[in-house]
């Protein structure tokens, strides 16, 4: 078998066989075949796409390039759960302890922030102790302990995945479904979980920009759960504009908080059991999404949450106290209120610009292993879809000095040294990361109908009960 | 610009700037741009294909990325002529000198023999002394002093194409007609040549095994010659047998002396003079085919072409004395004539085969830089067409030893490891690298008339006069 002869098959539309995928697989984990080989390769997936066969012989192929947990001696089903990626995503915070208090063990390995989306490791060390890079052995034993763990990769982890991600960066072959896909699903498959449920974030704020890209991405996702045996979910949910109001570190630590406690913004809080729904019928703890949604409720309501929380945090280090006095979490010393320069309903906020804004402030990175400063961060007032009036609040920006405090080149989210030669707008009394839209509703009108906001636009996969699920994976 | 940038661009269908295709190659020329980025560059190509105006910036690019030979201080005009590759093609030895001795100078850099085609440097190294590899100051001196010169490519000729060739051929994205057409001519343009002949071969002892892929070829080449305004003609000749009688490379040298000589194969002499005619057309030397066709005929006639061919070897440091006595070339000691294992008509002969089967008698080579035996090769008896009786001679084997020498395999065209566990075939009376037709055509036709032999199939350009090549070039 020749690497050349494979790519070249693949080239002209022929699906591999598992055996080519593995044989390219190991070779370029291994090293006896090269970048250039595998970039060729890519871009000719990219065009020709995967046949679903494929896709999962690709995503075994990279799962099995390195350790695959197994965490059966610890729970019979252990959930889990992907986000895609978004601006203010801190739903991992919430529904980790959520999922366990109901009795189902969650053991996630996550990411950090990297362009303009955020990362849960990166939110969980604003807390002060907190560890986000445990061994394997210590990953098991926060699950066994308290029945939910969050770290980030371990090494060995899909090493397959990391080495063809890199590369795929560089050479235009991210934007691939089949790719994409089995990339996410390589790592939630050697990361242990048996119930996994994907949320395909779509919008401005997304990797994907349109529903039928997400639904795609998520169709194939779903797919390949089906194709290697595991309960598997995936919900499409909005990220035009961030998900809550905090965009940051700290901040949205501190949201997360005000969740578990029973507050927290309202879009948020129904993501939360949306997602958090989801899984704990993939686990077999509700039939219905009506049970599952009230069995979470009960469990906010009750403080179970919030105490699972509490004893996760402490598992991994981190200061307990920050939960019952969130001021402990790291503060930006210079707090600006923007007001909003004309009067109307907001029409739109530009997820990808607020995102873009965290980094510039230095709460994101533009390039992996650069520190973050966990005290900044952008926190919203009205959302789309509300009426403002001129002058009243739009968003808050926290920031670690004035240098990085730009209104307006923070709400247009663009790093500020690119815009340095074009300080003339920043007089300007337009935000650009917000539309004001000035129709000819009356003020008193609550909401601009035609903004109808879809936090969940489609399921897929229809969140099967967990009975379905075990019976199809018997057959 | 960033390289990903320029990846992404091409991949999306936009046609790049010359200034992002010059980017681009001078990075990959020197190295700031990688391997891994350009493999996935060439299949975006591959797959979107490159206009006339990027396919003349690429061209012009690979051909500055080192020295551009200006001839002009020799003559006005300089000939040369480009094969696409194939089998028993030893044009150059013969149109060289013709195309000289009608007073056109010819400065050709040549190739070396790989996989199953043939390589001019090789077959004119057969003859004792020749200097195949001059320097810049030797190839210019030789040209100046006998008005030839064939030599093999300097170190910087178009050290970009050699570059991306290499990569090219480990990726899967040689079949790419910009990329073979830009990769031929900026070796051509930058070798200095004004009035360049491009012989696209086409069949199965060919890269290209259909008309309309060598006429898409030859239409890119032509239309890169006008763009950078150079005198370009193309010719699409057929390659699926080998031209002439003999394949390999002392017996191809054979052949060519006797051709100068006024003898040769048909078909080869008729492809010469339309080579060579087209050569002293673009040069300005004759305005018709026909007059190009008796001027050439007339130099070989009156010995000026092999006398032209004498100077020229000994200026390259040849033994002339194997133009009186081609004896003195090389010898196998093996020579075993293959009889026909049936009565019929010769419908076929698989050049490619031919090819690969001199490569397994060791007369060519599977890997670059592989050493080679000038002694061996193979010399055809009747060609397509032709009525031949059982047990008449097909063709006759020219081996270095035993070991090689097994006719069944040659003739199949298999190198002979690979087919060391199939010898039960080594006894079959059928040679698969000869087709013969037993169809009921009584044994007196002479031809089978819907074999019809095409030497020439097409003539794209329809090979302008050099008035109406100079006057586009002013304009």
């Amino acid at each position: 078998m020749h690497a050349v002869d494979i790519i070249t098959k693949k080239r002209d539309g022929s699906p591999l066989t598992s055996e080519e995928i593995e044989f390219f697989i190991r070779g370029y984990t291994h090293g006896s075949i090269p970048d250039y080989q595998a970039a060729a390769w890519c871009m000719a997936v990219y065009f020709q796409g995967m046949t679903e066969p494929e896709t999962v012989a690709l995503t075994l192929a990279m799962a099995h390039s390195g350790e695959v947990l197994d965490l059966h001696d610890i729970a019979p089903r252990i959930a889990d759960k992907h986000s895609s990626g978004g601006v203010g995503d801190k739903t991992t915070l919430v529904i980790a302890p959520l999922v366990a208090a109901c009795g189902v063990p969650v053991a996630k390995m996550s990411g950090r922030a990297l362009g303009f989306s955020g990362g849960t490791l990166d939110k969980l060390e604003s807390i002060p102790g907190f560890r986000a890079d445990l061994s394997v052995d210590e990953f098991r034993k926060a699950l066994a302990d308290c029945g939910v763990v969050v770290s980030g990769q371990t090494a060995n982890l899909a090493p397959a995945d990391g080495k063809l991600y890199a590369l795929r960066d560089v050479t235009g072959t991210v934007a691939s479904v089949p790719l994409i896909a089995s990339s996410i699903m390589s790592k939630k498959i050697a990361g242990g979980a048996d119930a996994i449920v994907l949320d395909v974030k779509v919008g401005h704020g997304a990797f994907m920009e349109t529903e039928a890209q997400a639904a795609n991405l998520a169709r194939t996702m779903t797919s390949i759960g089906r194709g290697v045996g595991r309960h598997v979910a995936a919900v499409i949910s909005d990220m035009s504009q961030p998900l809550g109001q905090a965009v940051g570190n700290a901040v949205e630590v501190r949201e997360a908080i005000e969740t578990l406690r029973g507050g927290g913004p309202a879009d948020f809080l129904e993501h939360c059991l949306v997602i958090a729904g989801c899984m704990i019928m993939l686990a077999g703890k509700s039939q219905s999404e009506q049970r599952a949604a009230q069995l979470l409720r009960e469990k906010l309501a009750s403080g179970a949450a919030l105490a699972k929380f509490r004893d996760w945090i402490a598992a991994q280090g981190g200061d307990t106290a920050v939960i019952d006095n969130p001021d402990l979490l790291p503060k930006a010393p210079l707090i600006e209120t923007v007001p909003s320069p004309q009067t109307g309903f907001v029409a739109a906020i530009n997820a990808r610009a607020f995102g873009y804004a965290v980094v510039s402030l230095g709460g994101g990175r533009e390039k992996k292993g650069a520190p973050i400063d966990h005290r900044v961060g952008i926190v919203l007032g009205p959302k789309v879809g509300a009426w403002v009036e001129k002058g009243q609040p739009l968003f808050t920006i926290h920031a670690g000095d004035d240098s990085r405090l730009n209104p307006c080149d923070i709400a247009r989210g663009l790093p500020l040294e690119r815009t340095a030669r074009g300080r003339a707008s920043s007089g300007s009394r337009h935000h650009p990361g917000f539309r004001t839209n000035l129709n000819t509703l009356p003020p008193h009108t609550p909401h601009v109908p035609r903004m109808a906001w879809r936090p969940f636009s489609v399921t897929i996969c229809s969140r099967p009960s967990t009975e379905r699920c075990s019976r199809q994976r018997m057959q």
